[in-house]
């Protein structure tokens, strides 16, 4: 059964910087679970830039994975996903973004997500980039969005049994074991 | 009597990204020690975005916390608290940035500031943005802020009991307990 | 003999923030080795911040100290080192956006690089800027240079005994002891 055969937590946040190797490092704890998995793409391929990064991504996974769009409706995604199915969402900051640039109330939209994980049964693992280590961004809505991940990430650690820190490919472990 | 109740470190220096929770973490340090407790407060409300900020910081504190200012006279201000009672700075990025911009003798005004942490009784805590970790701004007087703050922080880490970097609002200990 | 009074591992990546204390604690693991040493700078005089920047690191290395500037074919000085004998390379960074401006093959210099470091018997400290941790910057050269050196860190990392970032002069161990 695929219950017992579960070794990892419920919930996990991959936090990282650029090309830190948060993802690969997130499929590996799915991977760890048994197959199939579900793999949840934030990205939208809207320019030369972000296609060659969603090819590279997806050509790095192997045979076992289900890929599913949800640039907009994660929540909807997410509690579409069949209970005990291992869940990659790669990544929260494209989400994050495009909410932000739909100009929807994005306070109801946060609490929504952080709804749905709370009752996801998981292993769910959730990758995003940490933004908040650099210079305060001249541009506004840079800031704006700074803040706004920043306070995602606070409730998703909060709710989450194991947060890690990607430095360099390599785990360090914030929460958790 | 409160330095028989005293349970944390002398010196703790916390650092974070932006809305990394380390605000609220640095908070929970000082409440943990006995009332009341001193917020020094290095913000001016100079526009809304600034405002909106300290008004956030500032409903997320309890009863219990006296408010004094100290955008420039840092200094003056941690000599001028009653031995024993516990103090946060928050934070000192602001406090570095108007040094900076002042353009007096930043050298010197470093200097004060570090010993007079050396010399304070504690429990004092610190907390500052972690600025260092994103590309070389294209600013000239960024990349003077990025330097004079990195500087900052090693001469206080070397003289702290405690340093903790926030992530995701968890603690990520550098040094001590 | 120097074989003998060897401690340190024979790889070792020293990733840090700007004005994070990460070349003073390269030196100083460097130090522990038995001198002379190597130091492999990178930086070139090119400007008057440079130049200070360059005085400032080399004012504040001890007798024992040798240095090779290495600003482009650090693969040829790195096999030129004598065997045993402790190297620093400080820092990559500036390696990396040389050989980035240079418009030459960069998977091929960024490969022969990672050779060069696998081969090395060691010791040998290598410093460089974690840069990924901010806003995606608006510069594309920016955006890759983020990425290039995301990907090198992620490479050196797998190969290294040991991996450590170091935040306010203080170093937290990714990787090793």
């Amino acid at each position: 059964m695929a219950g017992e055969a579960t070794r990892g937590p419920r919930l996990t946040l991959v936090l990282g910087g650029a090309r830190s190797g948060k993802s690969a490092y997130a499929e590996s704890l799915v991977q760890a679970e048994p197959a199939p998995w579900i793999y949840v793409a934030t990205a939208q391929g809207y320019d030369d830039e972000m296609r060659a990064r969603i090819a590279d991504h997806r050509a790095r996974r192997p045979a076992g994975w289900e890929t599913r769009d949800a640039p907009r409706d994660l929540v909807g995604v997410l509690g579409a996903t069949p209970p005990g199915r291992p869940v990659l969402v790669d990544c929260l900051t494209l989400w994050l973004s495009n909410a932000l640039l739909d100009e929807a109330d994005l306070a109801a939209k946060t609490g929504a997500l952080v709804a749905a994980c709370t009752r996801h049964p998981g292993p769910l693992v959730l990758v995003s980039n940490e933004v908040g280590f650099g210079i305060v961004p001249d541009n506004a809505l840079a800031r704006r969005f700074r803040d706004e991940a920043g306070r995602l990430h606070q409730r998703l650690a909060a709710i989450a049994d194991r947060v890690v820190l990607v430095v360099a490919g390599l785990p360090l472990v914030v929460k958790g074991e």
